[in-house]
Order: C-alpha cells, then structure tokens, then sequence
C-alpha cells in the first residue's frame, strides 16, 4: 500500500501539485463544518476551478468517490494531508536570522504543515547563540558540522542579496537536498537539488502595477 | 514623462512582471559591487534566462541599453524601482494578528519592497489594543471606519481558513483595492479588486513531494 503511494506520488505535475493545499483548504472547511460528502462539481463551484481538472487532480490520489455521493470528506482530508506531506515531519535549517528569517521562526503555522525549523545560523554576534521560541541560532561555520545531525534536508535561505548565492552552495555542500528561498535573487543549483522560489516582493510588484492600472492618479 | 510612464506600465504581462524582480536583485548585487555597466546576455548567464527575453521584458522599461556595452547598472536599477512600485510607499492593513500576521508586521524588509503596514486587525482580546513595532492592533469591528483615514488599498489576508472569504469581502466592502492572500484558502472577488495569492504552503508540498523521489525512503 505505501509503495503504491508512494509510486502514485511520482507522476504528479507541479501545477496538480499546487492546486491540492486549496482542496485541502475547502476540505478542512467542511470538515469543520462537519460536512460528510463532498463531490468535484461542488469543490469546482467553490475555488472556481474546472470540475473535471479536480477529478483529474484527484485521481492522483488513493481515494475513490462514490457516485452522486461524492468524496469522503474525512478521508479526503487525510488523503490530501499525506500526500502532500503535511502529515509527516520534515527538518529545515534557516540561514539568515534576520528581519525575515526571524519572523519564519517564529510563525508556528508552518509546523502544522510539516516543516519543523530546527536550527538557525546567522553571522551577527548579535544573534549568534541566542534562541527564537526556542530554536537556537549558531555560527554559520558550525553548518556543515551541525547538519548531519540535526537531520535537516531542507536549508531556508533568507539573507541578504548578496549573500543568496554562497549560502546556497554552502548548504548544498553541507547536505541539503532542497531549498526554499526566500530572496529575490535567482538561485542556481544542480539538477539534483530541489529549490522552491516564494517570491513575496515579486507579488508584491503585481499588486502594485495593478492597482496603478485601476487607480493611476494615485 | 510621468504619463509615458504610467502607460508603459499598462502593458506588461504578469509572468514579465514577475521576472523583473530577479533583474532587479541581480542589478542591486552588480551595483553594490561597482560595476557600471550590464549587457541582458550578462544577465541572462547569472540568471539562466533567455537573453531574447529579458531584452524584451526590459524593452517595457524607460531605458536604452547602448550596444556593446548594455545598461547603465545604477539607471537600471531605478527604473526597475520605480516600475516595480518598490520606491514608492504603499499602505496596507493586517487582518489577522495571529502568528504569520505578527511575523509580517515585524518583516521591516518588506518597506523597502515599498510596503507600509499601517495597522492591524484582529478579534482575540490577546491582541487588540496592543502594538507591534510601532503597529497599533485594533478590533476588526473597527476596519470599515479606520480604513479610508489610514489610507491603505491594501488588505493582507493572514486569518485561519475557515474566516478567508469572510475577511476578504469585509476588506472589500471597506474599501480595499487589492487583497494579498497568504492563506492556502481560494478566495473569490470581483474582477475589479487585485488578488494576490502568496501560497507557501504549496511550495512546502512540492519540496515535500520533489524530495521523496530522490530519498523515497526517508
């Protein structure tokens, strides 16, 4: 069963990938609301999205629906939840404890999808051995001795511009095999690293140039 | 000159706005570093884009590269400022004061991407009446009568998904412009407001799923 999933995890193309957290979204919604069944056309009507799209999205998963019945709501949420791998702890280390990287620290949020912060390394003195809700910040030399054991395959990368580059290749070469960055600037690694751009300041620059367009005199 | 301006910016497309961003930051690096002058196949090499296409989105910016030697770094730099928005200051109003609302409010990083979070609002009596960094928290009852005086078009989003599409209609119905969504919820507006989505829990399900194919039995 596990390698089944496993396997079906394999063939999910990111965009499918990237629409599942707002079913599961609507679904911990219902859940909540403590609504049974749910079928596509209705999660369809809800986020505005093609029904046929999410029972293609769905069948990625190992959940069946029932006719005029729909999912169920409960083990849709469970399905979900696993497979996109909410459920399962996963250990990063923050690079960069700085405005940004703090505030990541200190978002508890991300714990309950997943993602357990458990070491940052900055090179101010300033926060050099301190500790944010209670994950310790060391020296960036200590990454490459500190990794292993902190069993972290993940390096969030939050430093300045300038920076984003060397810290990439730093974490890289202390064993990291994904990276989550947080900066504007385009990251290169090789093809066997797994890097995720959150482009916050790049959304930003949409919102702004489209409120120009609705409001110019402003 | 203004004018030409603001209707060169009418024209962009969103995926052109999004790469600017990444021009910018590369540029920022080059002009910390003194250099004077960049080619688009020097930025193209940093960056592994296509140099066709980064001369085309540039093309949209009020700047002439000279040949042989490209654009001048520090009027390059100021253009992509002032055509991201990013020189200018945008106020903007927090609902949602909980972990993630809090970790933006103290993210200074985001004023000098040109955003200005002028006050937040939240319903736990924890919260309100309370300020972060300056950034006073007020009752969310009291949104629809602060709005217009705070001068914010900009409303973030960053409540529990079960309040998403509530607070995003309250939001526009006080007035906001633009709505910037950090929640995985899909919420719906009227094609005249801005939407922004900033889904980073969907970045951690492609880390997540991208890097159980390498280590699928990690």
């Amino acid at each position: 069963m596990a390698e089944t999933r496993q396997n079906s995890r394999d063939f999910l193309p990111e965009p499918a990938l990237r629409r599942l957290p707002w079913y599961l979204a609507y679904v911990n919604l219902l859940n909540m609301r403590a609504v049974d069944y749910v079928s596509s056309t209705q999660i369809a009507k809800a986020l505005s999205i093609d029904a046929s799209q999410i029972a293609k999205d769905l069948s990625f998963l190992n959940i069946k629906g029932k006719t005029r019945i729909g999912y169920e709501v409960a083990s849709l949420k469970n399905e979900l939840e696993y497979f996109l791998g909410f459920g399962e702890q996963h250990n990063a280390v923050m690079v960069g404890v700085g405005s940004l990287g703090a505030a990541l620290i200190r978002d508890t949020g991300l714990s309950h999808y997943g993602l357990n912060i458990v070491a940052g390394f900055d090179i101010s003195p300033d926060v050099v051995g301190t500790s944010i809700n209670g994950v310790p910040i060391y020296d960036i030399s200590e990454l490459e001795a500190k990794r292993p054991k902190l069993n972290a395959e993940i390096g969030i990368v939050a430093v300045p511009i300038e920076s984003a580059q060397e810290t990439a290749d730093y974490l890289v070469a202390s064993g990291v095999k994904a990276l989550w960055n947080f900066t504007p600037f385009r990251i290169r690694v090789a093809a066997d690293i797994v890097i995720q751009n959150t482009s916050i300041y790049s959304h930003l620059a949409v919102m702004y140039n489209r409120l120009g367009l609705i409001a110019p005199q402003d």
